[in-house]
């Protein structure tokens, strides 16, 4: 049982409510967007080349997911990060299914080199970049988080397991993509050397809201509603 | 409160099922697709180059939404308004995040030369077309309205405000996008005169359901899925 | 009323976890998704040219769905299926709102000749392509299914009708696209001569949960979410 909240970043992300930039695959757009408005973080999803570093200027995290994927969208991934940079704000790599496709794998590590803040996959898709977290983390720089029935954080240096969370959760497409987001709200309102921490609130958020939509949804559909609600209460109760 | 429902256009969309053909972003496509059926209209999503055409020819209102854009889609869209105006069928514009981004700005100022039926934003995209909701109705011959916690609507001469609705609706990605959709619909089953009084009903329809999807559901993800409930039940209230 | 529901094959879903890649629009990707999901199947979307056939080579099903076309997406799709046939895999094809758009019922045509395993639409669609549902599946070799108020399917020899299903089905956008590819995932574990039945078992599930689902929801937002749980619990007691 994963039940501790952090009240203090959750607080914090109520009063600054972050901008979180979302270059995200079509398939989860609708959640991701709306597990950031739960939290009380401002998505904004553009991928367009003509407009996307703007969005990053205005932004104060960035996410990178790569289940779309074509030639006008890397460059709009790759403007993106560069202005990321400049502005010296967390970009937060998603690597999804980069096992299941070598162009894709090939590209994932292309971004490595320009050094993401953070990298959240399941075991697959780490091991795929890897060969495993902890040479991951060293040989990038990022806090890389490994995510599935437990989960498993480290920054090369430190490394942390989370119980907890609910088997529903696999069975709601984004839940993950969705979490990236989240870790990126977390980090968008952290200290440039509190990533770990960072990491660990946004994962023991979302795997405490898990467990408790479980309770009284048997489903997946009801339960992909209760989880939303779920994150929005505990970011309403780190108001009162 | 917004209680009153408009019952006779409510009762003309059960009739005619408009099509509204909506060139919108990919982020929101679910919900505003839900949303018109929900209502008893029939939406249509196409952005194609080779086909929007035909889709338009056979709708009742066009929907123009700027959340995503590239070359191609600004080639549809043109092509998209120029048949909604050959048809003399109306279209809405929805300017989303123009504040965000200058060259959407400068994008979505190019088709106002084109005469929107409608525009519909939030204060921030209004106020950077406008300078003002009157001043842009006034200058681009559009029936404006500014939703928010409250709805300003204004065809430059007359001004209405409209209080209700609930601060839930800001934590779901789309309900904004999916109410210019749902305008889109009130128009269609409307005189050519009469964009006011059916941007009003729209408007109206929105916030009414809203607050009463607000009564049982304390978090986002209930609340999504109660919208759109109220919205069927007050589209078949109308049948009765 | 549509109660019996196929035990067997829902226990093969649930042992064998079939991938099926879904070339589908982006109005439907996530409500396919979490309907795949809920049954027990995996789904990928990726229609990245880069990337496509590597993902249909994982796969034990292709959905092919029309619902957004362009030149580099009709390219993706010619491999895909190509990878398919290579394979031996079945391929479904959903010719989305070909009745409206003259470009797209050309290209549906093309893709007839490249015979799909299963074709699904509703009765303007089939019809388009037809002229009607037991010529369409002589001339296509293809099974074929004409879905709506009742249900027919043939495979140009046998027929079969299904009574069932609810009203709210038609207010949920995709629940006809996510039905394809339930179609799909039942075919992936079924022998090549037993296509007839598959389609008929994954027809059958979705019309009893759409019943069941309609039991204790009068609006289409939480019966969206109620028909997800309704495929799960069925599949869950696959295992008991």
């Amino acid at each position: 049982m994963r039940d501790q909240l952090p009240e203090l970043p959750l607080r914090a992300i109520q009063d600054r409510r972050p901008a979180v930039h979302c270059l995200t695959n079509t398939v989860v757009q609708g959640i991701t967007a709306n597990m950031l408005l739960a939290l009380g973080a401002i998505p904004s999803m553009s991928a367009d080349i003509s407009e996307v570093v703007d969005f990053v200027r205005g932004a104060d995290a960035l996410l990178v997911n790569l289940g779309t994927l074509d030639p006008v969208r890397k460059q709009a991934i790759e403007r993106a990060i560069e202005q990321a940079q400049a502005k010296s704000i967390p970009w937060i790599l998603d690597p999804v299914l980069v096992d299941r496709a070598p162009a894709r794998l090939g590209y994932a590590r292309e971004l490595l080199a320009l050094g993401p803040t953070v990298i959240r996959g399941n075991k697959g898709e780490i091991a795929a970049l890897g060969p495993d977290a902890t040479s991951l983390a060293q040989s990038s720089g990022a806090v890389v988080a490994v995510t599935g029935a437990t989960d498993f954080i480290t920054d090369g240096a430190r490394e942390l397991t989370l119980e907890g969370g609910h088997s529903l959760m696999s069975r709601v497409t984004g839940i993950g993509c969705a979490g990236t987001a989240l870790i990126a709200a977390f980090c968008a309102v952290s200290r440039p050397d509190a990533m770990f921490t960072a990491v660990t609130e946004g994962l023991t958020l979302l795997g405490s809201a898990g467990e408790r939509a479980a309770i009284s949804n048997a489903g997946p559909g009801g339960f992909a509603a209760a989880i939303l609600d779920q994150i929005y209460q505990s970011s309403q109760s780190s108001l009162g």
